[in-house]
């Protein structure tokens, strides 16, 4: 799937990237739209993000102009007047109201958006707006990502038939720090904006926030989510019956997405999933889920195949969350290599060795302390990294 | 300097490392000294650290004896057993109180201690006891150190000369991660044990704790300071005045120490001084530097040379500290790369870029937000990491 009923997108280069690549997209609904958004929390917001969290706050979206090449972030007043000059100069060429335009930026931080250059551009990128455009526009928001990044999901709703078609950028290194990930989401689904915010929020927290992990975001993080309606289903509420059902589809294509950002991770080689049971808590199981998914000495473990469970339990070790060392386990593609605190030996250490030569397995640590339980997805540190 | 008035050094191979170099280490005192230790809060502890916290609680030591190979943690009642066999060992060979060995280990997580191994290289090891022994002890305490890392200083205290010698051992990675750091310090100052307690815990804060980083430690970290009082000095109590004098010169060696380890972390080809100021309050401070410091992103762009003041600022935002962007500066090398939030300019960054070819440097970073500073050392990621 490659479009959704209701908007079109396109992309062209506007001189933001220096190898004449697509840098500048557009998407834009054929009406105003319900939308919602998740934002950076982090305390250095780009003048991008100051935008759109003011105008999405009223619930209506039409269009999202994003760029690649430059943050717009550390740029103070000037950087917030030249993003309002960009999504007015949007407004003029669709037509539509310009707080209806949501701007997103990625790339370098404290360089100034060139708002001349890209309304220079936009006439050709409004010419370019066609239905099957996510694939050009998928490739104008990428900075180091190796590519593009769609995913789409179709599914009932009553009867009628509904989809979501999400792209993202990611790379960089996801966790623990600041590579900025930009994801856009159109839906045909007929949604009011409360409806949209509460599902848009708690996907994330099962899909984004396991992988950026919370607090601990970029500059210019953005999830966008636009519905245009078209699918002609009866409007989901908060209270509707059906939502979990969007709420799913959603999910699956965030989740998607993720997969993709972090298996995309600056030199991964390893996409691994990180799962920590019987803590005390879920916040507390979520703390040491992070240390050992953020922890360079495990992800240079993984990179080296090393099923190096001393790291992982050190890195458990060194939160604040209260466990028993003698009562923990530790599995590696299932196989155990640490029973109540206590190695299991070279044998099994080998043959968790052999899956860790795999792209993709799970680690899963037991604290014996709880029920806590909470799940991240890591990718290794590799050569390429630097 | 390397010997200090009452203490024995000695080091031999008995098998723990694979390439037949030194791996076990001893110091031994003429008689019971006071004594102090600053040890992992890592909740999972190797059996060493919990032997040495045992008794080192009494403010007594005669002696210290140190592995490297093998950690010894997460070995579970095994490693207790096999550290206490090794220091009952020590006890019997040097003839002196067993309760007054402080064994410490390093090296591969979740291997038992060879506590049969090490008793038959005893006999050696004692034999080879001498007041020149130090070069021979930092060598078989190290790990994947490029090499031994030893600190001394001296000074007068009243009309005596009191002397400080510190052996280390570091690499790995300090910060924000788990390699173990042993540090084992003697001193001939005449102090009791609670004047020794408190003057180590206050210069390990502004010292190791500055590259370690509290709660991030490894299951094995160890400072451990014992006093023979041969200097003749009227004995320091908490509430001496000479106290102070004492302090310092302990903090001078620990703060050589703490440089070499960080020089020497693995891969790190720069050395970086992490300043921040202008925080709401010092743990705000603090919080900013540690994350600053630890920053992958920041330490890929030290490595590269690269004033990306962007991941600065957004590793700063990604705290809980409260601040207004708009109102930071930074630094690097004392050239002013932004002020207020906003960029100064690429011929700012160019110098930055320069200054940053250098091995050492400083990053400044004031938050304008009140008067809380704070200090980290750190290093960059380089290819050698992985």
């Amino acid at each position: 799937m490659s479009s959704v009923a209701g908007f079109r997108f396109a992309a062209v280069h506007a001189g933001l990237k220096k190898d004449g690549a697509l840098d500048l997209g557009l998407i834009a609904a054929d009406a105003p739209c319900a939308a919602a958004a998740v934002l950076t929390r982090n305390r250095v917001k780009a003048a991008p993000v100051i935008l759109t969290a003011e105008r999405v706050r009223r619930g209506r979206a039409q269009a999202i102009v994003a760029n690649a090449g430059c943050a717009n972030a550390a740029t103070g007043k000037a950087g917030l007047a030249a993003a309002r000059a960009v999504t007015a100069g949007v407004g003029r060429a669709l037509g539509i109201d310009e707080s209806h335009v949501l701007p997103a930026s990625t790339g370098v931080i404290g360089a100034l958006l060139p708002a001349e250059r890209i309304l220079s551009a936009l006439p050709a990128l409004v010419g370019a707006l066609g239905p099957d455009g996510a694939d050009a526009f998928s490739r104008a928001i990428l900075t180091t990502d190796s590519g593009p990044k769609v995913a789409g999901a179709t599914t009932k709703i009553g009867r009628r038939l509904v989809s979501v078609l999400g792209i993202s950028k990611g790379a960089g290194m996801i966790c623990p720090d600041m590579a900025t990930t930009l994801s856009f989401v159109v839906t045909d689904v007929a949604a009011s904006p409360a409806a949209l915010r509460s599902v848009l929020r708690r996907a994330t927290g099962e899909t984004f926030n396991a992988i950026t992990v919370d607090g601990d975001m970029s500059t210019n993080d953005t999830i966008a989510l636009m519905a245009s309606g078209r699918a002609g289903n009866a409007p989901l509420e908060r209270s509707s019956r059906d939502l979990g059902r969007f709420e799913g589809l959603l999910r699956d294509v965030l989740a998607d997405l993720a997969r993709q950002i972090v298996r995309d991770g600056e030199g991964a080689t390893k996409l691994v999933e990180v799962t920590v049971t019987g803590a005390p808590s879920a916040i507390g199981a979520r703390d040491v889920a992070r240390k050992i998914a953020c922890s360079p000495l495990v992800k240079t473990a993984l990179f080296g195949e090393d099923p190096n469970w001393g790291r992982i339990l050190g890195a458990a070790g060194a939160t604040s969350v209260r466990f028993d060392p003698e009562r923990v386990s530790v599995k590696v593609g299932g196989i155990p290599i640490v029973r109540r605190g206590v190695a299991i030996g070279a044998q099994a250490e080998e043959r968790a060795r052999a899956v860790m030569k795999g792209r993709e397995y799970e680690i899963r640590v037991d604290l014996g302390a709880g029920a806590g339980t909470a799940r991240l997805l890591t990718c290794d540190f590799s050569f390429d990294y630097v």
